[in-house]
């Protein structure tokens, strides 16, 4: 138990539903040094929670061809490594994903991640229309990989930040993975001018900014976190059901 | 497609269920290499579909208390590993793995798997009973994880062979993870006098000694294993359901 910024256990904290982002920090800190989980591996277990939770919403039977379409948009941190996870997942769920990741990341485990994607003939765009109805017909829904806690858009440079503007102008159903990219963690910022996806799917446990959302569907998909872990933050999550890796909040 | 032992596609070669063990290796080689899977990316894959596929067998709620204690034996080698993983997953579908690993690898992918375990509170025995009918009292089912294809249980140490020897004489339910632990992987050699496993979970594809497997359930976990390496193999493999990560053959 190391982690300088968990809670204070004297402080006895109540239990709750929500991470701060430092706290969010803690716990994967936690998970990558004390239980020597790695990246690769919790990059995978987020990514294939991350499908499943979209089969959950979006199954595929009821669903049209054009309908199967989903663009992964993916930025070049952490979160744009479990898009590309997610990405591969659907793929093998029988989706039609095709993947925006226009900042690559020269880190190992993206390039890995995306040989794996490209060697699947999952197809990558070259650019993002700016027409927003193009996106629209072309594709039945978009996963929004782009920013995770604490990266700013400033930092991921235009491509992204241009990504950004034209998803909040779809109509199309969009599911957020971990927060809806350009939120605030903590605040969700100014929510109304930023992202409104359909579906958040907090990974690991939720952040502060997911009490702001206000979209149909919210699964966490941290079934991977250690009892122990999810005490020591004090989490009250709602229990998983069978061998299901997402739970509905 | 550059693996020398996979089949030559001028001959043709008809579909079929089962591997090799040069065309395993060959498979495993194409994921690593080609695709760029990671090692702890596969196991971990592996290790999640071999605990799914246990309770597909042996669900929970059909389980007593005793029932649902599972001992999961590890070898040193990559079978071992995936039993590592096989066993955390256990517990966090809430069955009561103990894991018995006499040979411990220094590999670090090993070690942080067994870290993980140790850190969930997965009890690890310092020895395996000899008297087995302690083993049947104690568990409700035994998790071979201890040898895979290719390997000798000469290479392995004693503490193992011991165990293998063990695992032979028990009426407990046996699940053996890729080929039962000490058959040869083409012929099953001498499967007569071998173990007798109840579950088979093939990885990746069957081998071709899974041909002389007699138990009550056979299942593959290999939806991870792209179409295009599928079809290289000219494997022929039910279909896998919704998100489901097994098939039964």
């Amino acid at each position: 138990m190391s982690s300088a910024a968990g809670p204070d256990p004297a402080e006895a904290p109540e239990e709750r539903l929500f991470l701060s982002a430092a706290e969010a920090a803690a716990l994967e800190r936690e998970l990558l040094e004390d239980y020597r989980f790695g990246r690769q591996q919790l990059v995978e277990l987020c990514g294939h929670a991350s499908a499943v939770a979209v089969t959950k919403v979006f199954p595929l039977p009821a669903l049209s061809r054009k309908q199967r379409t989903v663009l992964v948009v993916c930025g070049p941190e952490q979160n744009g490594a479990v898009g590309l996870v997610c990405a591969r997942h659907l793929r093998v769920f029988e989706y039609e994903p095709t993947i925006f990741y226009p900042t690559r990341s020269l880190d190992l485990l993206h390039r890995d991640l995306t040989t794996q994607c490209e060697k699947m003939d999952i197809p990558f765009l070259s650019y993002l229309p700016t027409e927003v109805q193009l996106i629209n017909e072309a594709y039945g829904l978009v996963v929004d990989a782009v920013l995770g806690p604490g990266v700013e858009p400033g930092e991921v440079g235009g491509p992204c930040t241009r990504a950004l503007a034209t998803l909040k102008l779809l109509s199309i159903p969009l599911v957020s993975l971990d927060i809806p990219s350009g939120w605030d963690a903590e605040t969700g910022g100014d929510a109304e001018d930023g992202l409104r996806p359909d579906v958040l799917v907090s990974l690991a446990a939720p952040k502060r900014c997911a009490g702001r959302f206000s979209g149909r569907h919210h699964f966490v998909a941290g079934r991977f976190v250690p009892d122990d872990v999810r005490r020591k933050f004090a989490l009250r999550l709602p229990g998983y059901t069978g061998t299901d890796c997402v739970a509905a909040l």
